[in-house]
């Protein structure tokens, strides 16, 4: 029971001093996340206000079923990203449609990762590799701060791709406000500045280090609150300064998602894609933190923690939501010792919901541009590329491919493209095992690689080591590799597979052994094995490969190769007349 | 260049013993393809005369750019259907736009081929194991067969899916026609008997066991010959027995594929799956029959053979074509030597659609419906699901899977779930490598597992050994478990990785060593290796890794064990105070 409700064992063991870590922990993250809230709904293209929705139930929900004790749920930047654009393809931002198509797409995503949890499928984020996600995040991030550079400077722009979005802004260039660039740049100065030198500046004034740590995550409040007051004072509203405007006041609203199968049926893909890209990130977070603490969490639980989570998010409102980076770490440093901080967040939205939003009306969405861009330039990466050709140039091709398609043709394209390359090259690698033919070290009965020691071998006895199990995608290299090997040599007799590291057959390496036994039948040579594991001869001994076997079964490769070294005798194999003429 | 035209190899070595044994090959099969061909066109949706046009200039390109001595290219009953299923998406059988988009089919398959070829991406093909490709062709065979019975009865019926074809076959039952069921039902028991019974017969008559044989494959001609007689004689085609009716004589038209790329968009799914399907079937005919003369056949270049195969198909008023298993057998059999064979094949074949047709006119329907059920039902295997079962359940799965799926829904998808069901449980497999906690055999330098051994294990030093590479598949795997066994220790000081069994560390393998060796580093525990490959640890040398290693790289795991089994005097690692109560 604990397995699926995890609140109960750590609420077993709450007392006042856990209450007293969670609730400073759930002051700081809430004063942080309300800006943060309202900037990544406006980068999803929904109204503010629905950011605020998506970061209460989402929460309490993650406290009751997560794992992590310090992972913080909510709206995040790249989920942002991604849900403007599956919710663009239904209808344009800012209609009702685009809404709820938002809000269905949280509600997919929550069915889909509960779904998942429950049928113990979290393996499959593991096609998602490093590089890929590390290539997404970068693209996303140039993606989404090139979106917010349009606010920045007060001009119309558009676009889903990179080039569309450049394109956008040089045709916007006439049209710039400069009332906007008089907010947007400073703040943006003051938030890339705050990130490295707010804190020494506030221990320069007196603070000790952890409080002036902490304090300086608050530097997008400060921008928030000083812009507020500017537009107010020199009246920028009227001087073409876009504001948020009427955020309505209240709690979040119970909502329906849809259920039209015509939505479901544009929104499916991008949804799956939202839960994987969105679940890898979360569990990311939770291992780095919860490792932190020697704490442990469970992937499979995790997947149904935040399933829940945006079904909660779906049925009040809300839109998509996972753990993220900056408010998880915050939480952590900010001294969360369970989810219950998360529940306590929760409440503070709720209450900044009611009582806050009339003062957001004058909040200049250059401001929430600005926390934006500087967010996000942080996932940008110029190092892993250049790691990665140094260690992998098969991986690096992966990331190259993931950040080329998504900057220039979306990120749902950009994640399947990075799956599908990776995939590929993996496949390819594994359609081509390790092998090597082997022979005797003089005097012992170790068998080594021909090509790397002085070794005996015979023309009539050919021994294979096979250094991977033998799986569908190498069984037809098994056969190439075998048949081609025996094409070459007309004296031999005897081919021995030595199996000393195959952990595994499976049906379709049976049917290759079965055909290499058959064609070497053909061609008067006998096949045996050697070594083979236990496991796998009990396997084996449940087929017919053992009682057709055109040879022995040897318990070691070097009883093999004594006793077929002998078995020079018998005539050479019949050859086809054609062949025997020497045509190729 | 020989490679690119392996013409050029054989070419050389020809005389007049090659020429004689091809040219009598050449006749038999020239015979037994005429009612196949016509057949299959049918199957297909398409006029007979088409499937005429697919086995004129496919065969001479095949001989030009195929590896196969023997192989026999042209329509195959597997890719008619699929045909059929592809080019009714986008037109109603018998109008010319369902005749343009079964040339379009093959257009693009052959290009397709020929791009995986040049590229070498034959290795695509091995994303279908053996269970999916049998499942796929078990079920093709029960579709096929089902949609031939509406022509044994004269009745009116369709659909894509089994159901549906039950279905219009039920529906149909109040009109059949008596006359066509007294055609149909005696050449069906005629050609099952001829299967196993007609060789024998004519052995009994005197003839050598070869002739026999031989003779015996042209059953399909002698009920084509006496049911176009019984039309005549009887006047039949009065009488509701349908037949072929006029087929325009003369040699294949050239026609240019659609380059429409609505079209294109709608066909090239089904063009790549048909393509990838086509390619292993011919692949393990060819190279069945290579092997039995100690030939070889390159895959690559094979893919060239085909997509040339398909382009000339399209050039010249035909469908989709690749190598057909009964008629290779056939070709082989008769003694055919090289691809000249089927050059002088195609002579045949053409001789045939210029002086033939008229004679085709009164042949019935039902005869050619009889021909490919007897012919497909060879292909239905009950034995390989039961094999499945006692082998390994996750090969019967995906077998399971491709036969329901294909029956249920279509080729198409039939394939696609073959393929997505095998893959996920080859990455599910992939996902949990094997790994073991290993100990010191006493009095030994051997190392081996702990649940098998009697073995030396100390409380503050961890051995793990991976028996398996470490890729993107298992790095979060290779995260968890080794996280969670430090978890379970906390008298941890030490974790050893032994890395005999890893033969590659790519970059996801690698960051995975570098947060389980940062985590380790923040929880207080060392993290060495040993035993690791020549290749990797240079590979390795190439990132950071070793220079943040938290711990020492041992030769060989003896002196990893020796040298940290001392290492017990440091402080106990930091324990994080929630932790330390004793809350899970």
């Amino acid at each position: 029971m604990a397995a699926f409700l995890p609140i109960l064992a750590w609420g077993q063991a709450y007392n006042r001093e856990v209450l007293t870590g969670d609730l400073i922990a759930a002051v700081i993250v809430t004063i942080m996340l309300i800006p943060q809230s309202l900037a990544y709904a406006m980068l999803a293209g929904l109204p503010p206000v629905v950011g605020l929705y998506a970061s209460i139930m989402p929460l309490v929900l993650y406290a009751v079923f997560g794992t992590s004790r310090t992972l913080s749920v909510g709206p995040v930047a790249v989920i942002s990203l991604m849900t403007a654009s599956a919710a663009g393809m239904v209808a344009p931002a800012g209609t009702p449609e685009y809404l709820e198509a938002a809000v269905t797409l949280a509600a997919l995503s929550g069915v889909m990762l509960t779904a998942l949890g429950l049928l113990r499928l979290g393996f499959l984020a593991n096609l998602l590799s490093h590089p890929v996600i590390s290539g997404f995040i970068t693209a996303s991030g140039i993606l989404i701060a090139t979106s917010q550079v349009k606010h920045i400077l007060g001009i119309r722009g558009g676009g889903e791709t990179w080039p569309e979005m450049l394109n956008g802004l040089v045709a916007g260039l006439g049209a710039i406000s400069w009332a906007t660039v008089a907010i947007g740049v400073p703040v943006l100065a003051f938030l890339f500045w705050g990130r490295k030198g707010l804190k020494p500046a506030l221990q320069g004034l007196g603070m000790s280090a952890r409080t002036a740590d902490i304090s300086a995550k608050a530097g997008p409040v400060v921008a928030v609150v000083c812009t507020i007051l500017a537009v107010i004072g020199f009246d920028l509203g009227t001087k073409g300064v876009a504001v948020v405007g009427a955020v309505p006041q209240g709690l979040p609203p119970f909502t329906l998602p849809s259920v039209d199968p015509g939505l479901i049926a544009q929104l499916w893909v991008p949804a799956l894609l939202i839960s994987i890209i969105g679940f890898v990130e979360s569990v990311s977070v939770a291992q780095t933190l919860a490792a932190k603490r020697r704490q442990r969490i469970s992937p499979d639980q995790e997947l149904i923690g935040l399933g829940a989570s945006n079904i909660a998010s779906a049925l009040s409102g809300g839109y998509p939501v996972t753990g993220g980076f900056a408010r998880s770490v915050v939480n952590f440093d900010a001294g969360a010792q369970t989810p219950a901080a998360g529940a306590f967040t929760a409440i503070g939205i709720a209450l900044a919901s009611l009582y806050l939003t009339p003062l957001l009306f004058h909040l200049p969405v250059a401001t929430l541009a600005a926390t934006i861009i500087v967010a996000v330039l942080s996932l940008v990466d110029f190092k892993t590329p250049r790691q990665l050709w140094a260690y992998s140039r098969a991986d690096f091709v992966a990331h190259a491919a993931t950040i080329i398609v998504t900057l220039l043709a979306g990120v749902e394209r950009g994640v399947i493209a990075g799956v599908g390359v990776g995939l590929m090259l993996y496949l390819w690698r594994a359609s081509r095992p390790h092998a090597a033919i082997v022979g005797r070290v003089p005097g012992t009965g170790h068998f080594r690689n021909v090509e790397r020691h002085q070794v005996i071998t015979l023309p009539h006895l050919l021994t294979i080591r096979v250094d991977e199990s033998l799986t569908y995608l190498n069984a037809r290299w098994l056969e190439e590799y075998v048949l081609e090997l025996v094409a070459e040599r007309p004296a031999l007799r005897h081919v021995v597979l030595m199996a000393s590291a195959v952990n595994a057959v499976d049906a379709s390496g049976l049917e290759s052994l079965e055909a290499v036994n058959h064609r070497l039948g053909d061609a008067g040579v006998g096949l045996h094995l050697s070594e083979v594991k236990g496991p796998v001869l009990d396997r084996l001994q449940r087929s017919h490969l053992l009682h057709h076997l055109n040879g022995r079964v040897f318990l070691s490769q070097d009883q093999a190769f004594t006793a077929l070294a002998q078995d020079t005798g018998a005539p050479p194999p019949p050859v086809d007349t054609y062949e025997a003429r020497g045509a190729i």
